[in-house]
């Protein structure tokens, strides 16, 4: 099942998407996705249908319950060319690029933008815009000290999320937080879709700017995979339903080649997971 | 002012502190802190008295609107004891020690717990935890690039957090996160008070482990003070009424000793600043 949080009447209300991602039916008593990941029963599909072209789609969780956590440096060849371009703070040398833990940062909730909404140019902040394209988990059933093997049934499912960033700010204060903390800088959507619509083992993340292919990549290549991930976070610290965790970015961010490709006003950045959709925003 | 969150009734109400510290006056219409922040009025401290000592003290502010902002190696002679303990992954070398920016990362809403309560050994995870005494700064109006003569006007007031830190977690994964945000790592309290009640001037913060003084710091020793840090983190991210930033923590912390002092089950720690009062807490 896929979901969107649509403006419908001048509210805030969530619906369930159809198969081709053109009509959207509201749910009854659900306004708020974070509701949906409480919640153990079946949605009540029951209200009225509605064309997506016809409504303001925004961000399927327009406000998480608190930032979301984000992974650096989880797929091999991402960690080689972040750490050659000079910006990771998190490795003295090449020798050290490929982590041996996973290493997580967050973004603040109202961060988040829906698709088609415009990323800020951080004018007089940062001139060094960067993208990432990563496949979001969504936490259901709550949490802690959860075993790698059950770690699934925690999984509620998953949307994309633009991990956008400014590369100068990240490598200066050391910590990611600010160069990834910026207004605007967590696109999100189009959908939030439960854990059967995505394929792990074979599914994967394309990303394009301005229509060029950056990014293509499997999940299968993560270096510390969803179970993994939420095995460790949970280890010390109870996650909640609604928990969004960014599994982290792919090789062909802007910094990978040379010179950098950093965005600039004006630029679209399109990213897209099979069962998910396609998230597009644009720099402004 | 001195404000307190009790619990009263079975129910959670705030309250204005008297100067002794030994009874406090509800407020009408506030239950939660984060009400007062945002409120520009002056509260009415016209409910019952009752004494504090018959009412159980909560944190300050239970649960922040999102995540606590913190800084890191804010005080030169814990950046330098921190980067000699072998546990910064910030910095190369000693010749790093000392930030040239803030460093900010985050910990979570619900890692918050009040006077007393217990902070929870992460048995199982980590078998190095610390303890740090940080001036938090609260926000009051909100803001995005706040010029630096403008900052003060911003800040409702004070409260300590103790920045509890499982430090081979903060080591083996670079961003702190992990190792700062496990559940009871924010002991907060004993009370918010407003900006008059705290002098950065001339204030300090003392911390004692078990009766032992560990930690004793002038607020004017900060490497970058209550403006800069403000200053910085507003100037991408707008910053919200409610917003917590602990200001970073000084020398003495349990790994600045040779061997270090890490904390055990049974031991407490107690943190003090004039005016504000004395946050204690036990480890079980």
């Amino acid at each position: 099942m896929r979901f969107a949080t649509v403006e419908y009447k001048g509210k805030s209300v969530v619906g369930l998407v159809d198969k081709a991602g053109e009509n959207v039916t509201l749910l009854k008593g659900i306004t708020d996705m974070n509701d949906l990941f409480r919640s153990t029963g079946k949605p009540d599909a029951s209200g009225e249908t509605v064309a997506l072209s016809a409504v303001k789609l925004k961000a399927p969780i327009p406000l998480p319950l608190r930032n979301i956590m984000c992974v650096g440096k989880n797929y091999i060849e991402h960690a080689k060319e972040f750490t050659a371009s000079g910006f990771d703070s998190s490795a003295a040398s090449a020798a050290d690029a490929i982590p041996t833990a996973p290493i997580i940062f967050t973004k603040v909730p109202q961060s988040v933008i829906g698709p088609n909404e415009a990323i800020q140019y951080p004018t007089g902040v940062s001139d060094q815009l960067d993208y990432e394209a990563e496949l979001a988990v969504i936490i259901g059933k709550g949490g802690k000290g959860i075993p790698l093997d059950k770690t699934m049934d925690h999984v509620w499912g998953y949307t994309i999320v633009n991990d956008v960033t400014a590369r100068d700010i990240q490598g200066k204060h050391k910590q990611w937080f600010l160069g990834k903390s910026m207004d605007t800088f967590a696109p999100m959507g189009p959908f939030c879709v439960t854990a059967d619509e995505v394929d792990l083992k074979t599914g994967g993340i394309k990303c394009w700017v301005n229509g060029e292919l950056r990014q293509d990549a499997k999940f299968s290549d993560l270096i510390f995979d969803v179970p993994t991930l939420i095995a460790t976070i949970s280890a010390g610290i109870t996650l909640m339903p609604g928990d969004i965790i960014a599994t982290g970015t792919p090789v062909g961010v802007g910094i990978g080649f040379k010179p950098p490709k950093f965005l600039k006003k004006g630029d679209v950045v399109a990213m897209e997971v099979a069962g998910i959709g396609k998230l597009t925003n644009h720099v402004a």
